[in-house]
């Protein structure tokens, strides 16, 4: 009470003071509301007992003002903009708890938050385990009932099909060329722009790197082995090998393995060898084959355009550049997991072979993908924007990456 | 001096309260403490106007003690552990000021850290404009002239050898798998035990990527060509060279293009098309090569212990947190710069060729670096340590590389 008081009759003065005159700045001020702010919430409940101490202790109150009410809680909001400090957000994820890489990175990045924010943002991050909805991200960050989710775009193509293009495309980007098209090339502004139709603001979620094509039984000779080959591929990408005469399926991930081992399925693409080695696959399915489908899938962070408007500057700030890092350490880590996998599955299971699927079947492939691309690109007008913004930004980057790290690669490899 | 002495006066009770029980936590005390000081600082110098127009106003003051004595500044310093609120920080980078993309990158970093931390900490950068020493930077931030500095590891070389890991190696691991390695593979270990030698703590400054092989004026066919060869580069990558029968040499970046142009040197290399373009050398020696020497620079950013010692918890993960994603944010840049200035170089220079150097070059280069890094690893313990896990880890790093991201790209590049 006797902070409160000398806080509430300056509080008072200043208020009366900036009426007549710019004695404080505006950013003073604020300084000044948070701090009261935060004064009261972590100060009250004790105050009682200070009070009482204080008089057993014959120490002089400061307070002499014969007002006894402090202003209610909801007061000092209405002098200024700025929140109660102590700002606490739920997110929701769509992987099980604690998932390798992609769950581990959410658990992350509230670490991070609370770092960054001296303990100031609290985010209570619930997994797919308990929200119970792998694919509920969307909904539950568009209504609010979330503050903040982490998922993939591409898994949201039936409630916008705009969605479609921010995690990954068949024959387009690696990591590295479509993050310099988030940040550089206009991506992310275009993410946002589709993303602010339905209330949500969005930032980039770590990157699995380079997906690979897939574990089959058999070998990919020619055309007629896709002839009605079996395979666990969803998506886009699945509408692309229907194209090319494959039976394209999806199967929960806990009966994967069986489904491959026992035949039921002919192939399956999973990610890559970070999250392959665990699934076992290279123990019934022998032939690894090269990535084109998803050349580098991005996750996304989104976060409730109502919830962040509540926030101060510095919050925002924090949230989404904890994201920010959070996806590129995600990123880095994808990258260090399927490097050491990728060691132990070729040190261990000398019978996997790496292959590459055949050029005919690859302009197959490609082809059907491109016309699939061309009815997106019809279908609107954003869509056409993403997808030649997407397609112009990979020629050049592709330009570069051809002169530049593939050279470099190709050069050693003729050693 | 109104809100000061109700601040003092609770400040002496707390301290006396919590003499005899715990009232209030150590956290709340310190929040107080925090309080108080940025109050001081920030309200500090308008208090006499304050009090001036409070008193004309016929406002009563709160403040009703005797005292006229306010404490010290530093006094509330002594009652917790947390420095002052407001934090200031002298940063010296070794680029010209507003250098593209190297220094640019630093002045995101001051921003990012004021945004991150609401204001609480500024970071003052001085350029080489500035401070008069490109490559002091190691000496200022060791003996704590500076808080904080940005430069590239291999730079000093000179100070302590074992620094020189720490950038780039000639033939080894490109942005990708490099960062890998330091975050996930010891590197990042490795590099602040040789500084904690020099009583710095250090962390990734961001990336050039790919480095190209340089600007010839003539072709290289054979080894002959080397021989006598006068070209720019410096360090490490000149070593080798002279090893082969070039002779490198260094010049100032303000002479070279006029030293190629005339034929003082045949040739030389500078970073990649993103800082090229600007100095011209396409124009006067159209040979463009491969990278081999530098396949993705590191920078770093360097803190001084002492300084860093200081500071709390939330303040040290702020300034690393913020120079890893600074870090991260450059090397996006990098390779957005490179895509960006190579499409306006191969558009607009169709003179320009890119070239791989012969398979007889590229083999006798490899053997000199060989030789070199091998008497690296005979000179110390850490030395050898350093170069055996950079080797171990572009082993298994490349291996993912190459039926990851490289099959991609050899695929399409078939079609």
């Amino acid at each position: 009470m006797i902070m409160l008081n000398c806080m509430n009759q300056f509080s008072r003065f200043l208020k009366y003071a900036t009426r007549t005159t710019p004695l404080l700045t505006t950013r003073e001020l604020n300084v000044f509301s948070k701090f009261k702010s935060e004064f009261k919430s972590r100060f009250k409940p004790r105050f009682k007992t200070a009070l009482a101490l204080s008089a057993a202790l014959g120490l002089a109150a400061c307070g002499q003002s014969t007002s006894t009410t402090s202003e209610p809680n909801g007061a000092q909001s209405q002098s200024s903009a700025q929140p109660q400090e102590k700002i606490t957000l739920k997110l929701a994820h769509g992987w099980p708890k604690g998932f390798p890489v992609f769950g581990e990175s959410v658990d992350d990045y509230a670490k991070l938050v609370s770092e960054l924010s001296d303990g100031r943002i609290v985010i209570k991050v619930d997994s797919a385990n308990k929200h119970k909805s792998a694919f509920g991200i969307f909904d539950f960050v568009k209504s609010g009932q979330y503050d903040i989710g982490q998922s993939a775009s591409y898994y949201y193509g039936g409630k916008d099909p705009d969605t479609l293009f921010f995690s990954s495309m068949p024959f387009s980007m690696t990591q590295q060329e479509q993050a310099a098209w988030f940040y550089h090339g206009g991506g992310l502004e275009l993410a946002n722009e589709v993303y602010a139709k339905h209330n949500m603001e969005v930032m980039l979620g770590g990157n699995t790197g380079m997906q690979m094509g897939g574990w089959f039984r058999k070998e990919i000779k020619t055309m007629d082995d896709l002839d009605g080959l079996k395979m666990r591929i969803p998506g886009f990408a699945g509408k692309v090998m229907a194209s090319v005469g494959a039976v394209p399926t999806n199967i929960p991930a806990g009966e994967l393995y069986q489904s491959l081992e026992r035949g039921t399925i002919d192939a399956l693409e999973w990610v890559g060898p970070g999250l392959d080695l665990r699934m076992g696959f290279h123990k019934v399915a022998p032939y690894y084959y090269n990535g084109w489908h998803e050349p580098g899938t991005e996750l996304m962070y989104y976060f409730n355009k109502d919830s962040m408007a509540k926030l101060p500057e510095w919050a925002r700030s924090v949230l989404k550049n904890a994201a920010r890092l959070t996806a590129y350490n995600m990123t880095t880590y994808s990258f260090s997991s399927n490097t050491e996998n990728w060691q132990t599955i070729s040190e261990q299971y000398p019978n996997v072979q790496v292959k590459r699927l055949p050029d005919e079947v690859i302009k197959a492939l490609k082809a059907a993908n491109d016309e699939l691309v061309a009815k997106e690109t019809a279908r609107s007008e954003i869509a056409k924007r993403i997808i030649e913004s997407r397609q112009a930004y990979l020629e050049k980057a592709r330009a570069w990456t051809t002169i530049g790290e593939k050279l470099y690669l190709d050069t050693l490899e003729a050693q």
